[in-house]
């Protein structure tokens, strides 16, 4: 079943990580506990545009700006609409 | 009946969807009994410019970015119009 | 006769429409008692630039950008010059 | 005699009109009494450059960007120094 | 072993170096003891962008612009992802 | 002897016009007994750049942005370095 | 023996001229009992970008802009890595 959310531009969108799996894959954010936590996983992608290719798949997870992007509840679910420059890095 | 509204450049004309709309389609913006909500339907779209090609079309649902776009009243209903960078996706 | 005003690079020149107008042409503008009206006519256009030509010809009624232009007074009317850009849509 | 100063890049050199040639020509800016009256004539350009040519020539009458350009006093009259991007429009 | 973050674009990872290595390297930060050191070690670079080709490798030795970057806490380390614009100068 | 400071880019090196050349050449900048006097001789010019070629040369008579530029003392004599965008026109 | 500071991009590091210095090149810098002193000696340059070119070479006696750069410490020295752009002229 696809996602039925489609980013516009170089756009993603994306779900923040449970505690559990971050410590699992070994980040830990300074000061999560009083901060909005800034890892998340990829769930769809823009199509890009000519000045900036998509660099992010769904799948990836991602590390991002603190306060970038807009919130929305989809399907009872959270997400972060967020422009691509506003992810810093992978984290496998 | 051609919709009365021509957006010049990469602008787009979008109607707000009601709230038993968003229900349907799965998506709920958080906080909407306090903020104005971001969810609308494309009505009609520009011609865009040489930077920037439509992706959008009259008939998608759309997020937006809050604060954006310039609301205007005609035949008696709400619309606004905005530019489409400020269009964050596309929700099916 | 032609008119007497005309614009530098893609600027226009427009003329508010009056409140009986509006009413035909079926646009409202909310909260218009307490705001200057955005809707006008287009009387003449510049010649455009490389970076921007004009989409805008005298007679297209125009809705646009609130504060936008400068307003001057010809022949005993009211005009405002303004950017293309602050046009948002052709309405007809 | 040609006139002493010459404006770089895409300057004009402008001379206020006074109130009697603004009632000939039929233009007259609101509020006048209380700012700066923004209609003059064009006494000088500059060469242009790559990104901006010059659209006017000396003798055009223009309408302008209040507050923009710098005052001098060149033999005993006033002139303003302006960017010809602060020109909204000639006046015929 | 690879290191598993993935700087985006032309970002880099680094990590603070210890003021042992500083002294050894001979670069002392003027009033360090008040702020944040700014020299450190590239982890990790990104794949730079078509406006901006990586100048830096893993293993430089770097000076940076104080309270750039985002602080992340990786496997029990803690690192900062950074733009390769604000780092000044690779120290040997 | 040539001049010993070299301005990089479109920079030039300009010295303020003495009180008696300006009655001379007829520039009398408004204000002046309360402000810093705005007509200058260039003295030095830069190579330009391949945005900005240079219009000036050394001799030139100029009026400028007030307030642009930063000052140095050469050789007992105040100049000031300025960019080229700065310098509004030439005064013969 | 080499510098041990390379600056990335189009950055150079910069030496502060004593005062003894200043007075032989005959340049002293208004008020700069209060400020700091901003003459200096290049003391490295970076590979410059397809932008923008190195004009500079180390051994340049230059004027910069004042509270431009950042300052470091290296064997016991004081420098400071400033990018070309904030260099002013080149004293000679």
């Amino acid at each position: 079943m696809s996602f039925g959310i489609k980013p516009l531009g170089a756009r993603v969108v994306i779900k923040m990580v449970e505690a559990e799996e971050k410590t699992k894959s070994g980040i830990v954010l300074p000061g999560q506990a009083k901060e909005q936590p800034q890892m998340a996983e990829v769930v769809a992608v823009g199509p890009g545009t000519e000045e900036e290719k998509m660099e992010l798949k769904a799948g990836d997870k991602v590390v991002f700006s603190k306060y970038a992007g807009t919130e929305i509840k989809y399907a009872g679910e959270e997400y972060t609409i967020m422009s691509q420059k506003d992810i810093l890095a992978i984290v496998e």
